[in-house]
């Protein structure tokens, strides 16, 4: 059975995803760049950008097996881009240049209609209007039995933690404040519930706690 | 110079420090135990217990930190019992039994005056009803030139995080979820402001981050 996987989402060790105040500047919200220091310094963050270097650490093991096995990814609007509302800006075409790092289909949960985005690389960009289980159903169509990533941001992961659909979930804790913005594990009725802690482990600079369904 | 350090203060995976609901049955509130249980394997404990056993591992080294070198202890009031008002019940002498693991001074925020009580084992229970600055000062006097440890519960380590008066903070994450309750890093103003991390490392069943005020 193919899975829907969350990897490498960094957080605060308060707790927060994001900082406060995102915009075309600050996609990640005020200070929130800090929480992926420790990506850029990983020999597969290299490999992407056809750079040399990087390290053969702990921390580049979990980037590595973030993409492994993964045919598509789901992301949230604001994982996206800053626009809000309607697609004024057809321009928009993500954060990520010509060649996006995904090189598969990637699936964007909006409200607002937009035509499909082939970009170079193999990513296309499909914008899905009717809900989290369609976009859902289309990654896994679209993955081939490959194993779909969940990439954020915060409230998109909410929501399919709420609706009980993650069946794995890899957290990396920062060991830094941001003390305002987006909380990860909040607006979850309680929860996440069922889900109990399979790998912990640490470098010196983040910690990595996997997580996946009780059984 | 004397510190106030706060040692091996378990939080979750989701930031709280305790539970919901807490009452004379449940401490730590409900599931609040949860985060202590790492602390009950250790060989440090069961020492303290006057038990045989326990293992000589990492955790085991954090929790024997988080004794050495320290003359007093502060703590809230929510930590020394489930009363809240005044101190109708005199009887009340903390969860700990008649020879608490203190074996030193600990000085109780409250707001209502209560006399001393000295219990075996050295701990004598002092109530401090004028402020959190005037306890630290008793507490250091106390302590003789060592450093004093502050206890604890959540809202006591916040009113000394925002008045900046925390020269060491060890955090003990716990990979689970409580899903409410009170978290540590609430109530902060936007901080803590100026900490930095000293140390991150991991058991397979916690994780110990060291903070430190910025040079």
């Amino acid at each position: 059975m193919a899975k829907l996987r969350i990897h490498n989402f960094a957080i605060s060790i308060d707790g927060y995803g994001a900082g406060p105040g995102q915009d075309v500047d600050n996609p990640l919200g005020v200070h929130g760049l800090d929480l992926h220091q420790w990506v850029f310094a990983t020999r597969t963050w290299h490999n992407l950008q056809s750079l040399d270097g990087g390290d053969e650490t702990l921390d580049d093991k979990f980037i590595a097996r973030g993409d492994a096995g993964i045919g598509a990814t789901i992301m949230g609007r604001n994982m996206f881009g800053p626009i809000r509302g309607p697609w004024t800006d057809d321009e928009w075409k993500g954060w990520w240049g010509d060649d996006p790092p995904y090189h598969h289909p990637v699936f964007v949960l909006t409200h607002h209609p937009r035509a499909p985005i082939a970009m170079q690389g193999g990513t296309t960009f499909n914008f899905v209007n009717d809900g989290i289980e369609a976009a859902l159903e289309r990654a896994f169509d679209a993955a081939q039995g490959k194993d779909v990533r969940l990439g954020g941001g915060v409230s998109t992961i909410q929501q399919y933690l709420r609706a009980g659909l993650v069946d794995e979930m890899h957290v990396a804790i920062v060991p830094t404040f941001l003390g305002s913005g987006e909380r990860l594990f909040d607006n979850l009725d309680g929860g996440p519930v069922g889900y109990q802690c399979v790998e912990l482990v640490s470098s010196p600079s983040v910690v990595h706690a996997r997580f996946a369904p009780e059984p």
